[in-house]
């Protein structure tokens, strides 16, 4: 029997039946991912494993690094094939992490291979593979359309023109090609030099010359608009931990002012700019009630630990780590706060840190508006938790403390067209979770219960709660 | 099968001889819970499912906002026949969580009702829990008598008059009704004027003009010694984390003095709080130690994060979280410095954040007294804690970092006279734990062992460790 | 069947395959534990079970304490065969404890004996035991040859001489004996008249008088030295967290020379500590990097939490926790910033507190150097988490986030000679995982790719990596 098999994951009859009547089958809404717009806009074909698989993908390389191997051949200037090859020479020692579950779900899904990579098999591998990313079948636009994508939102800059994604719907492809509204670099005034460049370009896009705080909130509220018209409906936000200190309106236009002008020579106080951030969430949050968007909150990690390495190969290449702040207290205040003036939207909270899903799965319960089910959602394992283990917690976590029922489940959280296959390893792991829990009684043993609450996880919740245009 | 079947959560044979054979006969102590003594001293006879199962539980309440459904139905001018239908609409909602188990278990034990509770159930099951619920033997002290309760401690105000409890043992009633001082309001400075009201109270019920600080820790003792004289064996405290920061008995009294008078126009300063409440948590501590009480630490959740709803509808609704506060350092301090002038009483540890599990445990057995087993207990999971998953955890932190079998076992902390099968619950999960290391060879088969070891944590040590009055 | 047996914690037959196979029969290389060199050298004979089981090893003395025996049978004048009638008295009560695995092991490997330890028992036992132990081939050396210990290392302060590791190597012993570099005393700048004493004393066994910062920096490189000479590869340092807090080299030498003077009369601020800390520690990294040594990191612990007990008896004395610090980032500006300057040597980090696992081992993957595989090292459950569900969850935790394939594996940690089975039970509990694995389909049932790894865990892989001499 192959590896990868028709019952992977699947340790009982009942997840065996749970997965294959209700979950394989369902549509995927990929609601946050990392794709470039453009590959879809321009359908872009892909020339081999080292192009679609691991030219972006920090995961491959970090574990490449761990195995002893030179930063030539992961970021440098090796060739692609030779690249590959150090990546099939690392794989039989990613046995039990993720990353070796990945690597043959995608080869088998994507090219039927069933052979396991390594250093004997790469040469075959890298050939078969290589002609059949030749074919239109594997272009970005019909690997979406293969892989039963309905829509999938990239995450993006608040000056973004957007213009890819208007490509796609304006070519009127089926699949939902939406832009998501990050605006981390707004948050980001302790790289002063960076942030008033980024806030002089958020100025030129909405033609509005940004000297006031309010000024700044405007030119947000006016690219959340236009986000909006091209289909957007969720903002996202990479955080250590939440900005929540608050101070009076006179206070944080003293402080845009104070480094918005005169920048370089200034020293920016970590106060300040936690105040400043504090505020331009709070506003985000606003705008994201009032137009019915849902809030995305990615919180946790320690990011570009290693400066050498940063220095060398630049950020977010996988020196990250996961981080250990005290997170209750100030998601407490941002979602209260907002919650107090009945401008808290709908709110995903990722956790990267395991220990704090108990925090999180409760907090999540605390703020329901008598409407939403779900209103607040403890988001699915993200980053170093997409894994089984991870998957599991969070599946459990969410389980004890709220409603498993009204899950949005899953997303690819991806920069890789490989990555789609992760929703089938989710589906899996859930209905492996629930199958166990049939079978020592712990749940009815009941298809219409169990059955219609997966086929909710996999994709019916996310449509609901989202409101994302799907064709 | 019916889905609540006499091996429920009983995995394996030996899970089942063990708990059919030794737990299952087994009385409870219920040494912690909020049942109001008023239902037992008037043997309260209960309406409604909504009058002993919802009237109180904001449990149920936080997992129906979660569902979506409107606060009116849940806290608000419905009626309870209404609340009790959307609660059923809900139930299956809950699948995987502990509500989903808790409420068919309690609807097979007290009414042996097997059909699950849903929508299009739930008009039959009102009607049939109405008419039983009318029956002399469902008053609550005949509730009592069926668990086959020997003794429960609820939950009480130091300024209480303790008369209900008072009416019970007068009565003859065979089960003990005691009370547990819970003086939390005298630590609750920071709520200036109420804290002034409750001090003054205080003073009134105890016959001293409380201007000093000393007059507070005599008029505690003398609550204190009352207390002991009906039966009390037990302080609680529901902290954030422990006050442990200690300065001169000068510096306490000046402290003392300047929040006690000019009420209204101080603010109080956190570590003016903190110095007080660190006091005066030295003195119940050396009280306890004085009369051979058990000292109980609720610590770790951030409570009432929902500010809108708290105004509304009020405090301890349901939108509280797990904490994440760092626990160590002041709860080493706390019981060093009680233990260093040898006046530290047996304590219970309770944590409500999974992740502090082996701190708790670890920390329970620095402080041994030569004498009585299990000195300082690790307590059982509590509250968001109180689910299959949460107890296992519990169960195997204890084991792995102390003496599981010196364990106290099981409390309800219940306001609901529905929640006795709890105690069932655990047991069935301690069996099952010990159940799956007798087949895997993890523990010796050895019923004399073993079996010995599921009675006492069921029922025995609770009785020897607390010393209260059982008859 | 004996409660020790042949299959032990295996509970698949691919695991019992994998262990027998592949686990069983390799060597050990026991780089890390606390036994005395002089017993070693002087091939000590054990007069009983005291002597080499109970007399060091305070997990049994706390597990006593918990089981309410007085302190005199634990650490007092009783005789040494009333202490071990109290620790059989206690054995059965540890029930789930890893205390009763390794007990039960520990008799079993040593002596054969398959008798419970109990009340009953022990008579026998003491017996039996003495007997065996008088004979010639239980003598330390003889036990390291029969536990198939190929190399060890010791902890070692500075300032020691390591006469008795020259002894061992003088006398041909073929079993490796080797120090470990342990200078905690040289950051304990807080026991400010130890430290000094410490310091004084370094200086006169370096034949440095240690005036100023740099000269105790290069009295250190000075025994650094000597160690290597003496076969030492590794350091070793207790600490809650890392210090990580760097200032001027004008400030540090203005500090050092602030408390190495005048001393009993100074105040030690905190900050001051930590800088101190911070900046001989970066020497010891320093060191470490220019030699290929390896730098071990125990971090985490919250230590003599009874103040009481620590007066009468001592520190050290199983009274210690598991503390709840931050860790994430000391941890990381420790690491980078001897990254930074290309001066990190091979680290392992140790983590006491299970939930900051997940932190470790995503830390460890930060900081990799093209060349060494498993660079820093997620290192194996220890202390409090020295057991079968602790050692689960680092081995899951490194597997999920790094390469376990990597790993160097177990060590033993420990004060007695008895404990060298914790290498097989660490052996069996990893099969057990892998086995499952296989048997779940999670991993390739494949023995070359899985035995292969088995193999390197338990020995190849810590040999390759420390560099240590063994013949």
């Amino acid at each position: 029997m192959s590896f990868i098999h028709d019952d992977f994951l699947l340790s009982t009859n009942t997840a065996r039946r749970l997965y294959h009547t209700f979950a394989k089958d369902e549509p995927i809404l990929d609601y946050h991912n990392h794709l470039p717009p453009k590959d879809i806009a321009e359908d872009r074909q892909f020339r081999n494993l080292h192009e679609i698989w691991l030219e972006g993908d920090h995961y491959k390389w970090r574990a490449m690094r761990c195995n002893g191997i030179a930063e030539d051949l992961i970021t440098g200037n090796a060739s692609p094939k030779d690249k590959f090859l150090a990546w099939a020479k690392t794989v039989p020692q990613t046995l039990r992490n993720p990353l070796y579950h990945w690597t043959h779900l995608e080869l088998k899904r994507y090219f039927g291979i069933d052979e396991l990579l390594s250093e004997s098999t790469a040469e075959g591998i890298w050939e078969q593979t290589e002609a059949a990313l030749a074919k239109p079948e594997m272009s970005a636009r019909n690997i979406l359309r293969t892989q039963k994508v309905r829509a999938l939102c990239t995450t993006d800059d608040p000056t973004d023109d957007l213009s890819w994604h208007k490509k796609c719907a304006a070519d009127g492809f089926e699949v939902g090609v939406y832009p998501t509204f990050r605006p981390d670099k707004a948050l980001a005034v302790h790289q002063l030099d960076a942030w008033n460049d980024w806030v002089t370009k958020l100025g030129q896009v909405t033609n509005i010359d940004i000297r006031q705080f309010n000024d700044l909130l405007q030119a947000l509220e006016k690219r959340h608009t236009y986000f909006h018209e091209i289909g957007c409906r969720l903002s996202d936000h990479g955080l250590n931990r939440c900005h929540a200190t608050y101070t009076s309106d006179a206070a944080v236009h003293r402080l845009f002012e104070r480094y918005r002008s005169n920048r370089t020579s200034r020293r920016v106080f970590e106060e300040d700019r936690e105040y400043l951030a504090s505020h331009i969430m709070q506003h985000i949050g606003r705008l994201n009630a009032k137009r019915g968007w849902t809030m995305q909150l990615h919180l946790g990690p320690i990011r570009n630990n290693n400066t050498r390495l940063a220095q060398k190969v630049g950020a977010d290449v996988g020196c990250d780590s996961i981080g250990d702040w005290s997170q209750a207290e100030p998601l407490s205040r941002f979602l209260d706060t907002l919650n107090s003036e009945d401008a808290l939207p709908k709110t995903v909270l990722y956790n990267v840190n395991p220990t704090a899903n108990y925090v999180f799965a409760t907090m999540a319960g605390n703020f329901s508006d008598g409407v939403t089910p779900g209103k607040v959602q403890f988001g699915s394992g993200w980053w170093f938790l997409d894994q089984k283990e991870g998957m599991e917690w969070q599946i459990n976590a969410l389980s004890n403390l709220g409603l498993l029922s009204r899950f949005i489940g899953m997303l690819t959280d991806s920069r890789s067209f490989m990555s789609f296959p992760r929703h089938e390893y989710f589906r899996r792991t859930l209905c492996n979770l629930l199958g166990q829990d049939v079978e020592a009684g712990l749940i009815p043993d009941d298809d219409t219960l169990v059955g219609s609450m997966v086929k909710n996880i996999c994709y019916s919740n996310a449509k609901a709660y989202l409101g994302l245009a799907v064709s």
